[in-house]
Formats: structure tokens, C-alpha cells, sequence
């Protein structure tokens, strides 16, 4: 008795023209049926943004072949992945997968990530959802070790569906895939972006900045994905969209919130 | 022996001239010295996005007076923070305190929240801080109330101190002061968007689509901030920005991640 074959949707930040997205659609159509819906421009760096103040269009692209339905979109990755679930996939997938990302989404940077976003808009509306990301900016960047590993873990995922209400965050080394080491299932490290912002003077005197950064780890656990990515390993981090910081609760409830302020 | 005054970076994500920020200047103004950054324009629903592919502009305001030094930007909260930081402030601040939105920032709402990633940013940062949401959108909202809970919840703050790697996402009820319960501290409900986008045509016969939505709550625990909001109380959920679902580290680890996909 045949199982039905899965309906996968993918998206991705860096655009539908990106490499990155053309490798991941590549691998998820060893795994069923495809549909893609992804921004017609890059949108690195957009967080979790939704677009409520304009329209969206939305756009049937010839981009994969006859063989994947596809929609170029003007929003944000959570608006493809809102706009696919209401307007374009014929029935509830079985996954969601977003990237591969050109550039790396670990430690703290998920919260930054587009590619995150679209596979967390799929997970808050209870979705299997996993976010690639692979750490080379390149648009020439060499996916191969990415795509095995994106075939691993899809297939784990089908195979075994991921606990309630979590994603996964998954990032793979600038490494051929014979040079990497493994699969390793990591907490989020805790590090941060030191800012210095270029500052320069325009045509008519006038300043303005770019934001530049050094990614700083201060963390020195080995049990972390910067760890994991540093040794020649792909990270998995398994991620969640509750942000209570549960063990922060009982400190807070002995505050005086209620009492009149002096 | 005097302490010294603490100094507070005010930001919001309804941009400079919105009420909401000026009733929480006004509340700082009685704790420290207050330096506002703030969005030039709305950029509700921008996530914890950042601008990394055009350069950013920062311009001195007056809309506070003289005792208030403010600057407006043309990025997004999150930029705000960091240019603050950066550019701005003369040391590093006591306090980042983000809003006060025009609408709530409850429950999933945190995730797609300019007004929390304004404050999310300033704690990857290690400041302490805390973003306040009104439950009412109009711009002639009274914020009476609002400026109560958020004398308290600062008074609170800047005497104990959070939790490390710890914000604080604090709702108010469309309610007069007196009305008010209370402040409860409280979890992020299981809730989300269920979209409905609204389809309609151009004058040149192509497809546009507006976002709309209604939100569900899947919780029915009391102590959550939709059921504390529901029943007349201000909500305070400490936020974390570790993302790691560590409950599910151990069935992801019991996966074959590293076995040949066959």
C-alpha cells in the first residue's frame, strides 16, 4: 500500500533566483511533491516581518520546471509561507522547508533570520518546518555537503515528525562532504553582534551609516552549534516560539509590581 | 549619597510622533535621564528585522523639548537600538524601554513585534529592558493606565534588576486606571494567527492581496497573558532570546541524522 506522497513547500530570503533555494527544491523533490513560494527580492535580515500596511502580489513563476509549481511573492518569507497556506497549496503539506540560506542562521542570528521566519510562520500554524542555512555568502557557494545533509534531515522528519510546536535550525559548514564530520544536535549559543557603524558623509554633507558588525561567541560550551560548525559539523538546533523565559518567573513574581509607586 | 541618575533609551516601532512613545518618555522622564532613538516612520509588524543593503540615516529631533535628547532613524527599531548604542548614547544605558505600541504585543504577537525586537535587541545587547503594548490601536488611545503600569514595572526594574538574558513584554488592557486589577506576571499563551487574505483586482486586471487575520487562542491556562488581558490585568512575561527547544534535544538526538539516507 503506497503512502501518499508529501506535499512539501519551500521558501527561502534570498529570493526565488537564489542558488540556494534551486539545491533545496532539488532535494525536497526526491521527497514528494513540490511547491514553492519565496520573495521576488533578497529579504535578508527582515526578521520576522509581516507586511500590513500594502498589498502583496503574487506571481506564477516558470522558474523550477513543469514539474513545481511556483509564486514569486513581494513580501517578507512569513508573508510567502501565510499566502501559500491560504493561497496556493491545494491542501495542508506535510513540510515546510526554507533557504538553503547563502550565509550562516546559527547562535543568535535566528533571531535575525528570514529563513527562520518563514519556517517559524509554518511551525506557529503547526507545520513540520525546517530552516537550511549554509555558511557561505557566495552566490557561487558549493551546496553539496548542504544538500546531503538537507536530505538527512528531511528524512528524519517525515519519518519520525518533529515534537509539538518545535522547528529546527539546521547549518551546515563551508566544508566539501567528504571533509564533513557528522550531524550534531546542538543548543543555541550565546553570543551577539558587536555594532560599529560605518559612518560617512553623502554628496550634499549629510551624514549616513552603514551597520557593520564581529560576531562575538561567549560561549564556551561544546555542546553549542557555533561549537559543532567550528569542529566541521552541521548543526541541528531544535527551536521553539514560546519565548517565556520560564525560569525567570518566579524571581519577577517576587517583585512589587502591585504595590503604589513612591 | 546620591546614586546616580539612570540613563534610559527610549525607542518604539510606531515611529517618533506617535503618542504611545511620548506617554513613555514622560514616565522615564521621572526615573533618569532620557535619550530617545526612534523609528522616522511606522514600522509596525517588522519583526526583528535589521537594514544590512542600504546605509541608514540618523537625524537630531526636537519633538521632546531640550531636556530630552532625540534622534530619528530611518531604519528599523532593531537598527534604532544599535545605532543608539553606537552612535548616540554618551555611556551605556540602565534602562531601554520600547513602546508604548498602539495595539497588542501578547502572547505569538512577540514574534512579529517591532516594539519587543527594539527591546530584544537591547538585552542580546545585556541592557535591561522591557517593551510595553496598550491594547488599543487608535491613535487617540488613552494611555493613562498604560503610564501607570509602566511607573511600576520601571520602578521595578531599575531597583532589582532582571534575570540575565531576560526582557520583559508588558501588556495593557484597554482599560481607565481605575479599572485596572491589576499586574500579573504571566506565560505567552499558545495562540496564532488564522489568515484570510483579501483578494482584489487592480485597475489593470492583476491580483493584489491584503493581509487579514483573526487570532486564536489555543490556550486555556489561566495563567497566560490572554487570560490575564481577558480579565481586567496587565500581563509582564519575561522574554528569552535562547530559542533552543531544550525539551527536545533529547528525542531529536534519538533520530538517525547520521545513517545513509537510503
Amino acid at each position: 500500500m503506497d503512502k501518499k506522497k508529501p506535499l512539501i513547500l519551500v521558501s527561502n530570503d534570498d529570493g526565488i533566483t537564489a542558488p540556494g533555494i534551486r539545491s533545496l527544491v532539488s532535494v525536497a523533490k526526491e521527497f514528494g511533491e513540490v511547491v514553492v513560494v519565496a520573495p521576488d527580492s533578497p529579504q535578508s535580515g527582515m526578521g520576522h516581518a509581516i507586511t500590513i500596511n500594502k498589498p502583496l502580489r503574487l506571481d506564477k513563476s516558470d522558474y523550477f520546471g513543469d514539474e513545481v509549481l511556483a509564486y514569486q511573492c513581494s513580501g517578507t518569507p512569513a508573508d510567502c509561507v501565510k499566502l501559500a497556506l491560504d493561497k496556493v497549496l491545494p491542501r495542508r503539506p506535510d513540510l515546510l522547508v526554507s533557504g538553503i540560506n547563502h550565509g550562516s542562521n546559527s547562535s543568535v542570528n535566528v533571531i535575525y533570520s528570514g529563513t527562520m521566519s518563514a519556517a517559524m510562520e509554518g511551525a506557529i500554524d503547526g507545520l513540520q518546518a525546517v530552516g537550511f542555512s549554509l555558511l557561505d555568502y557566495s552566490m557561487d557557494a558549493d551546496f553539496s555537503a548542504a544538500r546531503d545533509v538537507a536530505r538527512k534531515v528531511i528524512a528524519n522528519v517525515l519519518d519520525h515528525k518533529l515534537p509539538a510546536d518545535t522547528l529546527l535550525n539546521v547549518n551546515i559548514p563551508k566544508l566539501k562532504t567528504d571533509e564533513l564530520k557528522g550531524i550534531k544536535v546542538c543548543r543555541q549559543a550565546k553570543a551577539k553582534w558587536v555594532e560599529e557603524f560605518d559612518q560617512r558623509e553623502d554628496p550634499y554633507g549629510r551624514n549616513y551609516f552603514w551597520l557593520t558588525g564581529e560576531f562575538v561567541n561567549m560561549d564556551h560550551g561544546e555542546d553549542t552549534d557555533e561549537w559543532a560548525l567550528k569542529h566541521g559539523y552541521a548543526s541541528v538546533v531544535p527551536v521553539q516560539f514560546d519565548l517565556t523565559a520560564h525560569h525567570a518567573m518566579g524571581t519577577i513574581n517576587n517583585w512589587d509590581l502591585n504595590a503604589e509607586a513612591e
